[in-house]
This record gives structure tokens, sequence and C-alpha cells, in this order.
């Protein structure tokens, strides 16, 4: 069984990290090299010579064209060898890997699997990145961990309270209960956690200027294995959406991850922090900036910890985890993650 | 066949080294967090949450509970779990290992095995670390190397004279036959090396003041796995102790190691350094202290760096090694040890 | 199957390296201490004591015995053990293993595989590295790859043009076809590259005050596992040998690779550059040794860097290759090499 997913879009980049330079990222345990041609387009090839494996990220473009920088073999855009040293005829079998990639609001999404597939799955929804009447702010982190370690982490927010206690835990978020949804013919883990009353963690209160009590509402939906997006909403205690859909008054977020596998023990964590209030308030995006900052790193620092803890035990006599209610919504994320898995 | 001897008692720490901060250790590949109540009780609990495996000495006391740093799962002293988010009931399986402590004259022993048993294992006599009469120094060092070749090491005091040359390492160390004695029944490996009308090595001379020649005595008594203690006896040339077993005009030492197994390639080498003279100048007590841990580090280097060597062997057609008289208690000591790894 | 051709002599350091120090190398997975004695006689024994495996590299020569440094075992220029501690009788299978090595124009020889065939095996041709009429600089690099990749690289020259542009690399290298003659009998593989009225490289233009055109012959001779001749020729553009063999108005060299496995996956690259131009020239000598540096970094980093690449592919399903008309050389090169450890 492959341990990634297959014939899935996974975030490959930001779309500002692609230029005419290129880069290598491993997606799924894939050498992947990235470029963009001189008409802006975006390639994505296997980054690995079909001569003698050397990386093609480590080669030059020559126009359009990517020439390894040990022998010289040179391909195009479609991934085929067009020269090689020492011989006119290039073999036909000469050709590598092409994936297929779309850019869609600052994100560049890659598909693993069967290319032929590509056109049959959908690119995941990220518009709250560029849509007006909203700001964003992101980056990626590399974590040491294994993808599994990442998705526990974010289905289940009660680690807010000690992890991220400061930040943007409060009491309430352990304390409250969850209510999880499974569907299946989506494909999505819906977790709700919704706190009344509750305390103002400073994330919100120095970029909502709200005080406490608040209402605070926290909506993940989750398709795994690679898109994560929580809704969050911050309104005075008491203050409720109006009937047609519409809710003044109240701040929302959308805080989306994209989780990219890099190798059986390492994630590319692609986290973005989109809001609709304060949008041109270059204080409130610099505060968000630093606070999200600081918040990823205490996670990465947490699950670089976890890794070779769960390495270790997975040698040995096996993992003992216990799992309660807060577990449901991170418990069905791994269930679909295997039977994604079993489908090839 | 468990790597380590069980149902033993290993020293986890100096008591100097436990407080109110939660302190982590890996004791015969067990990872352990062990810290101090508010009435100076001592708690060493399994150092991994039933919940998610995460680090309990990561978390926080809160009173004399300790509560998860990532989900704030929260424990009494017993190792019971007293309190999980987002419900209120707390599975009666929440619960990680407790492990008996006793705390004896600046050690902290921890007993590895089954807790039942502990009442029926004494703990080593080391009463020289605080009796009066006596002073003591002493330190732990970590040395990436199996427990074994810390043994061999303090078993064969031949080596003083080449790797501790200048320090504690005469020609006559090497020279001088020894006799080893075995008892079953004890669970002891005596070695003894009577040196008479030997050089005196800058350890003892400028501790005690004599020259040479000197009568220079080491008795070892050794009680696989986790104890050692070496009787030291320095005394002018031909001084031999008075009939009532009194010694007036010599000086002796108890040189105590806890050899503590924390994984298969790394140990924890508790060392001290008791002394019946000069108990009170400070002096001598910072020369023993300067010299005692060039001596340890000495021994750290050798072993760090003979533990891939002997690894790699391992790997492949096997160790050769070629033992002589010299190696009588040493390998008495791995018969010992096989014998007790073999009761589990 | 040994990883390592046996019965051939490897370079084990240049002769400037060994002194009365005792110096330790890694060759083909066996660890060798090599000295000299007083009347400045080559000793290579085994790096490790017979007793309890501790390097005797980090021991101490007793006149021409070399004393370990742990337990003092101490043994002769033979290899065998003279004194143990704690007993005058020397068990007699006390002895470490002595290798057959041979200094010649300034490189030091070992055979590894069965010392009674040492004296049927030629050691090859080096003597340009000291002839009259020859002037020669070189040095060792250490490399993080297996052998083979190191073969290769050196079969292969059209890399010049990629990964050495600028430096000893033109257009005209790849693009040449070369020719490839295999000798079973001499065990050879020769690789030649003609090129007429080339392009003259840095590397050749500042040495030898020629100017474009050019004719450059690259004329290789390998003897697996262990050397590397690389014959080279520059002329004036139509300029040919005269009739009875001598080249006069051309330049030759003669470049040296001794390839030394060290372990599986590193490997010992021993360089040298002999010329018959400006031989008492010393900014010739000057520049030629910092360009040769450069070129044999360049080797290293990208064979480092394609080390675990390779290792990788090889733990999954396999190291998928395209070989063309360029890797005849490499390819039965690999050939021999494989003959050579099947015969062990």
């Amino acid at each position: 069984m492959n341990p990634f997913p297959q014939d899935q879009w996974y975030v490959a980049a930001w779309s500002s990290e692609i230029g005419s330079d290129l880069v290598s990222r491993t997606i799924c345990g894939e050498p992947v090299v990235l470029y963009r041609t001189s008409s802006s387009g975006l390639v994505a090839l296997a980054d690995r010579c079909v001569h003698r494996r050397y990386p093609l990220s480590l080669g030059t473009l020559v126009g359009d064209d990517l020439q390894c920088g040990y022998h010289g073999f040179t391909y195009d855009c479609s991934g085929r060898c067009v020269s090689v040293p020492g011989q006119d005829r290039v073999p036909r079998t000469a050709r590598v890997r092409s994936y297929p990639v779309v850019e869609r609001s600052g994100w560049v999404w890659i598909f693993v699997g069967d290319p032929e597939r590509a056109a049959g799955v959908a690119v995941p929804d990220t518009h709250w990145l560029d849509a007006p009447g909203w700001t964003a702010i992101g980056d990626v982190a590399r974590i040491e961990c294994r993808y599994s370690l990442l998705v526990d982490n974010l289905l289940d927010l009660s680690h807010e309270t000690y992890l991220h206690a400061g930040y943007i835990g409060t009491p309430e978020v352990a304390a409250t209960p969850t209510t999880t949804e499974v569907d299946e013919e989506l494909g999505t883990v819906r977790v709700s956690r919704h706190m009344q009353g509750a305390q103002i963690p400073e994330f919100y209160a120095r970029s909502t200027g709200m005080a406490s009590p608040i209402d605070r509402w926290q909506d993940i939906e989750y398709r795994p294995l690679g898109f994560y997006r929580l809704d969050a909403r911050i309104a005075p205690a008491g203050h409720e959406p109006a009937g047609d859909g519409s809710d003044p008054g109240a701040a929302h977020m959308k805080i989306l991850y994209a989780i990219t596998p890099e190798t059986e023990h390492s994630t590319l964590d692609f986290w973005a922090v989109a809001r609709d209030f304060a949008v041109d308030d270059a204080d409130v995006t610099e505060f968000l900036d630093s606070m999200q900052r600081a918040i990823v790193q205490q996670d990465v620092d947490a699950l670089n910890l976890l890794e070779p803890i769960v390495a270790a035990e997975e040698r040995g006599p096996g993992v003992q985890e216990l799992s309660i209610a807060i577990d449901s919504g991170g418990l069905a994320a791994r269930r679909m993650i295997e039977k994604q898995r079993a489908a090839h």
C-alpha cells in the first residue's frame, strides 16, 4: 500500500516561490522540479535525469528547456528528452515524468497519481486568499513528522488551550465539547465547537478590538488528505447572524492549511489566514502574521518532537493510544485516509 | 530477551537534580519523568501521555498533579489520570506507569521491572556519600555506549596505566596480577589487586601528601548490573592495618559508580569519590574533583569511540575478542548479567 | 559476495602522509593503521586491538612496536603481540593482520586480499609522478559515495562540459563521440576522444600558453578497480606527432586517479596531475593545482549529492538508468568490477 494517497491535488508551493529559478520539492516521496517558462507557464517534472539520476533542479534553463548539470541531457516542458551528449539520436524512452499543475489564488497545486485522472478531481476552493473584501497572510513550514501527526493536531483544537496558551488558546476551547460529522460522499470531516460567553484570546482581542465575553465558533472542514479549512467566527456574546445569512458585527477568518506529505517522516505545512475585517489595516496584518507564525512554530516544535517517539514505538511492541470524544474527528480522518491509500 | 536486567534498582538521578522542575530521563529504554511534590516526595512516572504519547516532562505541575502540555490530560502522583479535555468522565484505563523510587545518601534509585518485587530487592549500600568522617564528590556523565563497555572498563583497571597515565595510572597497575572471586549467592564479583612498594600517582600524591613507595590496594565489589564500588587503600610501603581492623596512617577511598542503562547504545555513568582523609580540606576536594572529572572524561571519550566499532562488528561476522587473566572479573560480570536478563 | 574486489593493490596514502605519527585509514571496509619504523620502513596493521577492539591508531609507538592506548597490548611490525598486561605469557593467537605495502613514486599501495598473492599482482605504473622531465601535483579527497559513482564519473568525461564548464570543459567534449576498447586479458578499459580544431579551456590555455583552435586528445586507460590514467594531449590544430613517436610542440599530461573504496558508501579519491611542459614554472604549478582542486571539488560535491539518491532508489523499486553510447566505457568497467568481486 502506497504510504501516500494517490490521485490527489497537493499544494506544492506558493505562486511567489516559483519563478525562473529552479525549485526542488519532494511531494509524496517524489522528487519534483518546478519552474516557470518564459510565458509564465508552470512546469513540474520529475527531478531526476533519466541517465544517472542527477537532480535536474541543479541544472540550467536553456530557453524553456531544462538541461541536466552533469552530462547535459536536455528536456522540454513535457519531460521529453531533446538532446543527449555524444550522439544525435535521442532514445525514444528518454523522458521524465511531467505532473499536472494548476495555480489558484496564490497556491500551486500538483496532481500526484495518474495524470489522466487529474481533470476529474476538483481543486479545493481557496478563493478567500485573493477575494475582494478579504485580506490574507501565509507561508510554509516544514515539519519533521509524518502527515498523520499534523492531521491529528489540526482536527483536535483542544490543544490550543495548552500548546497555544496566551496566543489562541483559552480554557473554554478544551472544556467545550465538539460535534463531528463525516460525509463519505463529499469526502469531508467536519468538527464544530461553539463557545458562548467565552474569554477572548490575544489573537482576536488585538485584531478585532473586541473584548470578553465573546461568542467564538470553530467550524472545521477537512478534505483528506491535503486540505483543511477552519471557519472562525468571533462576535460579542449573544450576537447572532442575520436571518439572510449575513453576519455584520462579527469577525470572520478562514484559516487554511494545505497538508503536503514530503516523505514518510516529513510534511510541508502551507498555512494561510484570511480575514474579512480590518482588511486594509497593516498593523493588524503584521500582528496576525507574527502571532500565526509563533503558533505554527509551536506546532512544528511539538510535532518534530513527537515524530521520533511515535517512530520508536512503531519499531517496538506498537503505539498505545487512548482516544476520547474530542478525537472523533481525527479518528474519522484517519479512516478516510486509510481508505484513500487502499484505493491504490 | 530484554536487553536490560529487570527487577533491579538503578540510580536515576542525584537528589540535587530533582526539584519542582520536571526532569526527563530514559532508564533501561523507558522514558521516565521525575519530580518532587510540595511535600518533597519523589514521583517517577512514565514520560508519555496515554492520549497521543506526548512527553509529560514538557507539561506543567498543577499542585502535585502533572498536566500534559499538548491536550491537558492530567495525572496524579500515582499515575492515575484525573482530568481530560471536552468531557467530565475520565476513562478508567487512563493511567501511566508509576515507578518505585527511593532516595539514599544523595542518590535517587528507581526500580525497573515488576513494582511488586521492589520491596524484596535491597538498595545497595552507599552510606559513605554522607557518613560522618567521610567527604564525597560526584556527578553524572552520559556515555554513547552500551552498558557492557562501561562494565568491561571498570572491572579491568589495568587500563589506568595507559588511558589514565599521569592521573591515576602507574606501570604497576597493568603489571600486577589480580584475583577474582565470584559469589553467585550474594550476586557479587570481586577483583583485587594489591601493589606493594609501588609508585604513587598524581591523584593520590597531591590528595594524601604521601610519596613513593606506597602500598596500594584496589578491591572492587561489583553488583551487576547497576552498582560498582572500588575500595582504594593507600599507605606508606609496608604499613599494615591494625589487628582490630582499624587502619590509622592509611588513606581510604570509596569510588562508587552507578551504571544505569539508558538505551541499548547509551549509558548513564553516576560517579562518586568518598574519602576518609583531609575531609575538611577544600583544596583537596577541588583537586580530586578536577582529577576525577578528567579521568571520567577519558573513559567517556574512549567508550564513545568504541561503541560504533563494536556495533559495526556485530552487524558483520561478529566481534572477535581475545581475553586474558585480567579479564576474569569482566567475563564473570558478563555471565551474571546474561543470567539476570534470561530471568525475564 | 564481497562488496570490494580482493587481491588488489589500492593506494592507501601519499608517502608524505606517513611518518612517525600513526595514521588511521579505512580501506575496503577494513580499518588499517599505518606508520613508518625508525628505519623508514612502512608498516600497515589491522587497526583493532585483539583484546577489546580499541583502535591501535590511538596508541603509542614504543620503538618500532605499537602499544594499544587502552590496556597496553603491544605489537611488533609483523602484527605479532609481544606484551600483554598482568601476565608474562602472551597468547599465541594474539596477532593482528599485517598488510603487504609498497611505496612507488610518492604513493603508498596496500594489498587487500590474500597476502600470499601480493607478489603476483603488479603495482600500476605511476612513474610520471617523479620521473625526470615531468612535474606533478596531487592530493587526496574523500567522497561520501560508493566507488562506482566515481568510476562512472571518470569514465564518461562528457560531464566536463557541464559540471566543469569554465575550468576544463568546452562544448566539444560532450559533442565528440568516443571509442571504447576492452582488453579482458590485460584487464583494461580504454576510452578515447580526439577533438580536432577545438576550443581551448582555461585549464590548458593558461598553463600551455596555446590558443584556440587546438587538437585535444583524451585517452583513458582504466584498470579496475583502483587505477585510472588519462593521457591528455594538447597541440595547435593540425599539429601531428613525429613519426618516431616523439611529439614536440604538443603538451602532455598524465592525469592519475587512484580510486580506493573506504566503505560501501565512501571512497578515497587520490589524484595527481603530471605534465611534461613548463616543468620548472612555479606559476603554472600553482595555477594547475588550484584549477584541479576546484575540479575535484566539483566532482566531490556532485557525487556527495548523488550517493543518497542512488541509495534511496536501491531501497525502493530499484535504480532506473538510461545508458547511451558515451556510457560504453563505464558499463564495461562495471562488468569487469563485478567479475572481480565474483572471483571471491
